[in-house]
């Protein structure tokens, strides 16, 4: 599913068709490998959040202009595209929305070097366009935080004893980082006053890390099918979210999910039961509350002089990820 | 041995001991694993061809001034210790310069997010210093072909029927790209005049090719104390090249030669074998051949209007790699 399909972003329907164009355009290569991994990961889809955010947070401005914006949306999904690529390689992942991944498909090497050709290209994409240094510095700020977010991750897996603000230091790093970025530079491409840009940077961080409490909440909770890989795959993968710190805290079987999680060859069955330990505590509702915090301060950091279409659009944003359940 | 020891470099020699401070303030960071990788990355020592190169080129204008010159000096060391963070991860090398590599230390996963934070840093590090538009499409195109180049070297493993066409494109991308860029930057940046530029870029593009021709060749003659690495580690990985696809057109012993190189299986005995038949081939002489032309073409690029110390400087260290053994 992509955002394009869901009633908030109609405002900016037309723009989002041109991405998915656009953005085939940019993994074009010469070099046979690199088209057809370009072209894959275009074609296996992704919401297309972040670019979506940033053409919304544009329309805020006066110096609104499809052509003008577009190659900005473009480098930010290539950008997010790199950074599944090697978390996909580092993961040894198989597949993801039910495509193979490129190190599946085409191995390691190529992976890696796919992910570092895309990471160039993005930037490649923006150089001469004129969008000025503050745009350049958040773009390399944005990728040195998403790897240092992703660092922080595989620096802590199968560890039972993290405190809850590690937790928000890494998914601030790993998500809400990135999707505060997208929102305040819509802005500041269209040139809407500072404190839009300011609130929109502010509106971004808040659904950032309710999407990510989200997205750990569905690991818990969601849908195989939906989700397009297994519920418990965090824990598994030695991944310690909040619902299940929280159990770690909280649970009368928290002995037993210690040893579970710390436990780097833990079976099926073992996830099975960690689940059954962080469903049966309060670690669920208690994640979903604090992402509903979350939710509540994006919209109230929302800017004032904002198009009234626009802030509407953001507001079912901020509900839509609150209720997404895949 | 790092360039700055080589006397025709005396003339940056202050700015190359201030790299090696900034190199190390850059790669600082308040998450230990990478602040403890970049330190061991910078402390294994380099050449620093390239930023010696980009330095030089620096002197050839008015603007000259090594606070200036200094971030983007930087930035470029640091896109080329990620881009062999990154390829000893993908070749598996356990060491590099006598010092274990960063996969072999921390693992491939903090290896490779290791290398997306040295990329995005470099981004950082010249971002906000009013270099302008140019650099900035330089540096990303700069990452692009380095990649680019490396997918091509990874996409043509074990093959006996290159072409010596495809040979060139290979090496073009990898390395002489590069040091071509890093030449003309440094004009750029010092504001020499644009046909001064233009004539370091092919300087620094023709000495890029001589450079990988030498590497090439050491990998067939040199002596593996000297290279920290085994001789035939080329052959052995699968990489084919110049005096090798020489050899496999005109030894009589090419029968044998095909085998082995094609052979991902090889053993030792079979790689001492090859490396016998490449020297016994006219392989190295005709691959040293194409390096002497390229070092007369890189002089002959020179521009005219060069300060005498620095066109000294330039022509020394064509001479230099024409003679490494290193």
């Amino acid at each position: 599913m992509q955002i394009a399909d869901v009633t908030m972003f109609q405002i900016i329907k037309r723009e989002l068709a041109t991405l998915e164009e656009e953005l085939l355009r940019a993994v074009s290569s010469p070099v046979p490998l690199l088209q057809e991994m370009g072209t894959h990961l275009v074609r296996s889809g992704g919401k297309r959040l972040r670019p979506a955010l940033y053409l919304l947070a544009a329309r805020s401005g006066p110096a609104f202009k499809e052509s003008r914006m577009m190659p900005l949306a473009v480098a930010i999904e290539i950008i997010h595209m790199a950074s599944l690529v090697h978390d996909d390689v580092i993961d040894s992942a198989d597949t993801r929305r039910g495509s193979p991944t490129a190190n599946a498909r085409w191995g390691n090497q190529a992976a890696i070097l796919g992910g570092d050709f895309l990471f160039a290209q993005a930037f490649t994409l923006v150089s001469g366009r004129d969008y000025g240094e503050e745009i350049a510095v958040r773009l390399a700020e944005l990728v040195r935080e998403l790897s240092t977010g992703e660092i922080l991750q595989d620096s802590s897996l199968y560890q039972a004893g993290l405190s809850e603000a590690s937790y928000y230091e890494r998914i601030e790093k790993k998500t809400a980082h990135f999707l505060a970025l997208c929102s305040e530079m819509g802005a500041l491409v269209a040139q809407a006053p500072e404190a839009v840009a300011r609130g929109l940077y502010k509106y971004g961080h808040a659904i950032g890390m309710a999407f990510q409490l989200t997205d750990d909440l569905l690991d818990i909770t969601g849908d195989a099918a939906k989700l397009g890989k297994p519920a418990g795959n965090d824990i598994r993968q030695g991944v310690v979210t909040l619902p299940v710190l929280r159990a770690l805290a909280q649970s009368p079987d928290r002995a037993e999910l210690t040893a579970i999680v710390t436990d780097e060859a833990m079976t099926d069955a073992m996830v099975e039961r960690a689940l059954s330990i962080v469903r049966a505590s309060d670690g669920v509702a208690y994640a979903q509350a604090k992402a509903d915090e979350y939710l509540a301060q994006a919209k109230a950091a929302l800017p004032e002089p904002l198009p009234e279409a626009v802030r509407r659009a953001f507001i079912k944003a901020a509900d839509y990820i609150g209720r997404r359940d895949f």
